[in-house]
């Protein structure tokens, strides 16, 4: 089969490997879509970064070289030993976490910090690729009303969701500072879970049309304004109930402080690095800096949302490309790309199935320049 | 009447003044005890900090010089134009807070964060004086049960028991790192709170001790070894639920940092700097930073719980002075000494009534050097 191998940085090979016989508690999956992600992006660019070369990841058992891709869905294609309520044909969404079931963390519940936690995709084989064998726990199970095209956005959505937890009972206004993928599927999220004010943060002014096209209630142009202040005024002079900080730099970070209201929350989604902060200003304004890293519980609430609310995420995806592509069209087009692109799907059995029929139609790009 | 007038750096003064008259909606307080706080030292040694001198403060419209003195009680002399529901000889214990009780903050309860905040003893007259006029939703009146002894700690034991309520549920394990007056009786509300495991970090051997009395379960000298480590060998390399940065330092929240579990709190309530934080590790281990600033509704809990759960909030007291030697026996004494006063109570009536006698007995000030 074709698969993304990941040998170093700037050096991913489309190459022809062997189909992956499922394991024990293993079920194979014939993959219709995987999402890039920045975290691929960053593999490729500079990594490894969460790539294993030295030792086996504790939960994969993987190094380097492996295949990408960790926002996957597809169908049932085998099943391995030991393997129960699943069945071959069964459309899946993929939620791509490996979690060890036995430390602290993971015995309540919160798995998305098990001790070793890891993506299948990163720390092991992942979805860019015809088929993949992941552990049978990673595989949901998609109900007649959900299509694959939804599925492929599980994974950046319950990101978003689980930020969108992380802020606390529903705040009833909000700041996402950073329209990328996820920063888009959290304005899209806070409107589905009744935020009533969403205001919407970026430079570019496509995202920010985006934005605009899914919930937000208002557009601010950091490039042009000031946000923090703009924020202040939109809001009567009292902040926004909970920022969301997706860009994952100081500024934005600032940004969001400088938004929220006395009291308020702080949501950390991009964030990874050292940053210098004025705890004078969050201590007298009693605010909360909350971390959100992965997720969990989410793609029941997903598949839930899509089956009976009607909820599409796909606005968010700006091409669908073939796994050939993935260097060309995928990782250089977002890199050096004028920043229209936001979520770009591979299909990697189109040469196949003949399917990746260019996604999405010309009028939504179009839109977005 | 003798009072602590606040002129300047360096410059308070015992000054004669005249009694004030309580206006309307106001109460007239005969203090018995006014604490020594830190913030009073801090204006002492280097203010203003808090202390209005070029514009009047909008909630006390009082500017320098003013009487110093938050953490006050004492019983009612007099009562201004409609004041309800308090007598004069209610015994009663001061929430020094001023709050407008219209802004968004102070519509939804959390009056600690309104916009117009102050405190009575600092952004206007307060309690080291004689006689006290202040408004009359500061005035909680103790039931006989309650000494005036305790409900003299009721303020500082008010910034305790709202940075434990900031920290969530009930944690199972804390750690409390600076065991100064707030400190000390974070760990002994800790322990009435039902946490099981309390973790006391300071470089003072006699503060130490002191938590040891008041239901630390294990003490970490952070002169002599590493506390994030220590707490990580003493939780099984978990780390605790939540920390409390009782310091205000860097190096304290960085300790917080590490002694914090994954999914775990930090608690700021001694922060107020510019500070640099590692937020790689943060977003990695999904903590948050909860900064928390004074506190709300606390005063009947802790009514509560000394008059039922026979609760002891004394053992902090480390002498009681008269305000003659406020400068030399307290600011002083806090400054220069060699840190083994805790909480010094100022009881200004003491040269009338004859009280004021040497407070704590000798032999806790002993077990404590
Ligand atoms: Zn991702
Ligand atoms: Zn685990
Ligand atoms: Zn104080
Ligand atoms: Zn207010």
């Amino acid at each position: 089969m074709k698969a993304a191998v990941w040998y170093g940085a700037r050096d991913v090979r489309i190459a022809e490997v062997g189909v992956p016989a499922p394991l024990r508690g293993e079920v194979l999956v014939e993959v219709a879509y995987c999402g890039i992600c920045g975290s691929d992006l960053h593999e490729y660019a500079d990594g490894p970064h969460a790539i294993p070369v030295a030792e086996p990841h504790p939960a994969s058992g993987a190094t380097a070289p492996l295949v990408l891709g960790h926002e996957f869905c597809g169908t049932v294609a085998a099943l391995g030993p030991s393997v129960t309520g699943l069945a071959i044909g069964d459309r899946v969404a993929v939620e791509p976490n490996y979690r060890c079931g036995a430390c602290p963390r993971c015995r309540a519940g919160e798995y998305n910090i098990c001790r070793h936690f890891g993506f299948a995709g990163l720390m092991g084989n992942g979805g860019m690729a015809e088929y993949a064998a992941i552990p049978a726990y990673m595989a949901h199970r998609l109900p007649e009303t959900v299509s694959l095209e939804q599925a492929a956005l599980f994974e950046p959505a319950s990101v978003a969701l689980h930020a969108l937890r992380r802020a606390g009972t529903t705040p009833e206004t909000v700041a996402v500072v950073g329209l990328g993928a996820v920063g888009l599927l959290t304005v899209l999220l806070a409107g589905e879970r009744g935020v009533r004010r969403i205001l919407a943060v970026d430079v570019s002014p496509g995202r920010l049309e985006l934005a605009a096209g899914l919930g937000a209630t208002d557009l601010i142009d950091a490039g042009r304004e000031d946000a923090g202040e703009r924020i202040h005024e939109l809001t009567g002079g009292e902040g926004v109930d909970a920022a969301f900080e997706v860009v994952g730099s100081e500024i934005a970070l600032r940004t969001c402080l400088a938004a929220t209201r006395r009291g308020g929350r702080i949501v950390l989604v991009g964030l990874a690095q050292e940053v210098s902060l004025d705890a004078f200003a969050l201590v007298n304004n009693e605010q909360s800096i909350v971390a959100s890293v992965g997720y969990r519980d989410t793609y029941p609430e997903l598949i839930r949302l899509v089956a009976e609310q009607h909820l599409d995420l796909t606005p968010v995806v700006t091409s669908t490309i073939v796994l050939d592509d993935l260097v060309s069209h995928g990782f250089e087009a977002l890199l050096g790309g004028p920043g229209n692109q936001v979520k770009i799907l591979v299909d990697p059995t189109a040469h196949r199935t003949g399917a990746a029929v260019p996604h999405p139609p010309a009028d939504r790009t179009e839109r977005q320049r």
